[in-house]
């Protein structure tokens, strides 16, 4: 059941932006023991939502990793995201209606301060597992950088301690696409709709990648010429579908916020920054990820000097980490109860 | 220097339109021998044209593997393509008005017929080497098994034998872009010029791939939040730069043909189409190249009994094939030479 945390005061963004005030929606699954020391915390994606159970299967339930009669799992919706949290179609407490392409400017580290507050709220105070999927792991290893001490053990899931230019460009482009739509800056919640549909699209191409069109997208063998083609349908559907639950305002609001990440900002650069994670680290990387590819993650791992390194197979690309969920469950079970 | 083949009969297309008359732009380099047996015909990718000295840096020079001393060199601008063939934006004979739009639906098939009349036109039978890169390759494959005994050598570099699922996904997508665009359609040479601009940013990504952004569009180390990203920045301009020399109606008829590449069409199937293939012939692949990767290249040239596979490395993705020009020299010039 979706829960909110209301934020009754000023909240100042790294940008200089001010919200007036703010809600924070979240799940919980499990209950939090006498001693407080059954969390797990989980950072969502994209274009998820803080309903851990309904966007990975297979994790919250008894026996796997997300096991709610052993941890206390909490998932916190992030600033900017249009599933309960404060957001652009949020009104603006200055003009009364939304703020649409006017909410101020947040980065990563705002999104982690407001989890703190989240954390505060719930009376939690060390975290024994930190687990941040995509660009959820940005959010995931900022938060264990800042507060290094607060974690018991940290799980980077095909994510990175800074925005590449790679996904920086793949960003860049969707915002390109939407921002080519002219009714990008109406005030409605369905402006540029055309536009974010084909910035979903592009944003499955490289969740999915070549290994993951061509294994359930193929054609049938034909002798004549296909009127179209499943991978083109595909495509249409997906962006279509994501219009239905999204909206062009978060979505591109949430991209800048991305593109800041950088662990290092302030804090002498990457390395320095990683030099202060000293809890047991997993990262895991995807055979076939063209977002966060393998030998990436593998490098990352390399810079943290509590950190393994495991890699999943999969024909999925960077959503592999959604389907796969076998092979999570035998890498995460083991790490989280070790 | 760029000529011009006038074919002026109509043209019939696979799918039904006919063309009342076209003309092909082609450039060459050297001279056709006396026993015409010094033949190399390059097919171009998707926006370059016949130019290939323009377009191939280090490949037509002496001691290059288009050397212009030893070979007669030909390539041929393809339909659809604004470099000087009948496109969209030619006169419609029946309109007096250009096609936009309407441009009759054509394949690689028409696109290899309409080369094979250019070849009669030069007095050119034999042909002793074919190479297609990239979306060339789908018309060098087709030409070769459409006249297997017409060629000496085939050399196929980061192509496939028919369009994946992939590649259709990446088209696919760059049509949403285009086609959100509401200019699209208006009867100007710059209609949907903005959604052209995102469906070229969408294509770079896949050229260029993470090691190519990775390599070359690194922002510096900065204690501040950075106001723009040179990835951004990159994305933008490469947009902007295909506005300026294409248009977005030869570009999506050029994307609508490149779907259609099967070689098994009609034929039986893909592996019976390329067991028509008798010739020596090399298959390249690149080591980032994410459009067709390495590993599906490896798998055509399994495919197809004479041939051998070779491996360029290279950190910039698929346009590599552009770029290491000395890699493939070192390839080519033994090959087209043995």
């Amino acid at each position: 059941m979706i829960k909110y945390y209301f934020h009754n005061q000023p909240f100042e963004l790294e940008q200089g932006g001010i919200l007036e005030d703010f809600k924070i929606a979240y799940h919980t699954y499990g209950t939090l023991n006498a001693d407080g020391d059954n969390v797990v915390w989980v950072c969502h994606a994209l274009t998820a939502n803080s309903d851990v159970a309904d966007w990975w299967p297979n994790t919250v339930a008894p026996g796997r990793f997300l096991d709610p009669d052993k941890w206390f799992v909490v998932c916190a919706n992030f600033i900017g995201s249009p599933y309960g949290t404060t957001a652009p179609l949020s009104e603006n407490p200055a003009t009364g209606k939304p703020y649409y392409q006017n909410f101020p400017k947040f980065t990563i580290r705002d999104i982690v301060a407001a989890h703190k507050l989240l954390a505060e709220h719930l009376g939690i105070g060390r975290i024994n597992v930190l687990i941040g999927c995509s660009v959820g792991g940005f959010q995931a290893i900022e938060w264990a950088v800042e507060e290094p001490n607060r974690f018991g053990r940290l799980v980077l899931l095909a994510t990175d301690a800074v925005a590449t230019p790679w996904t920086i460009a793949i960003d860049e482009t969707q915002r390109m696409a939407i921002l080519a739509d002219p009714t990008w800056g109406e005030p409605t919640a369905n402006a540029a709709a055309e536009g974010l549909a084909a910035a979903r699209a592009i944003a499955l191409l490289s969740y999915r990648g070549p290994s993951g069109y061509n294994l359930t997208q193929r054609d049938p063998q034909s002798d004549t010429i296909l009127p179209s083609h499943r991978a083109c349908t595909y495509q249409r559907y997906q962006g279509e579908k994501l219009v239905r639950r999204y909206n062009a305002y978060s979505y591109v609001a949430i991209l800048d916020a991305f593109d800041t990440h950088d662990v290092g900002r302030g804090r002498g650069g990457m390395q320095a920054a990683l030099n202060r994670l000293t809890m047991p680290t997993l990262v895991v990387g995807l055979t076939t990820d063209i977002v966060f590819p393998a030998e990436e993650m593998r490098n990352l791992a390399s810079k943290i000097s509590t950190a393994h390194y495991a890699e999943i197979q999969s024909e999925f690309g960077h959503d592999g980490f959604l389907v796969e969920s076998d092979q999570l469950n035998a890498l995460l079970v083991p790490f989280l109860n070790e």
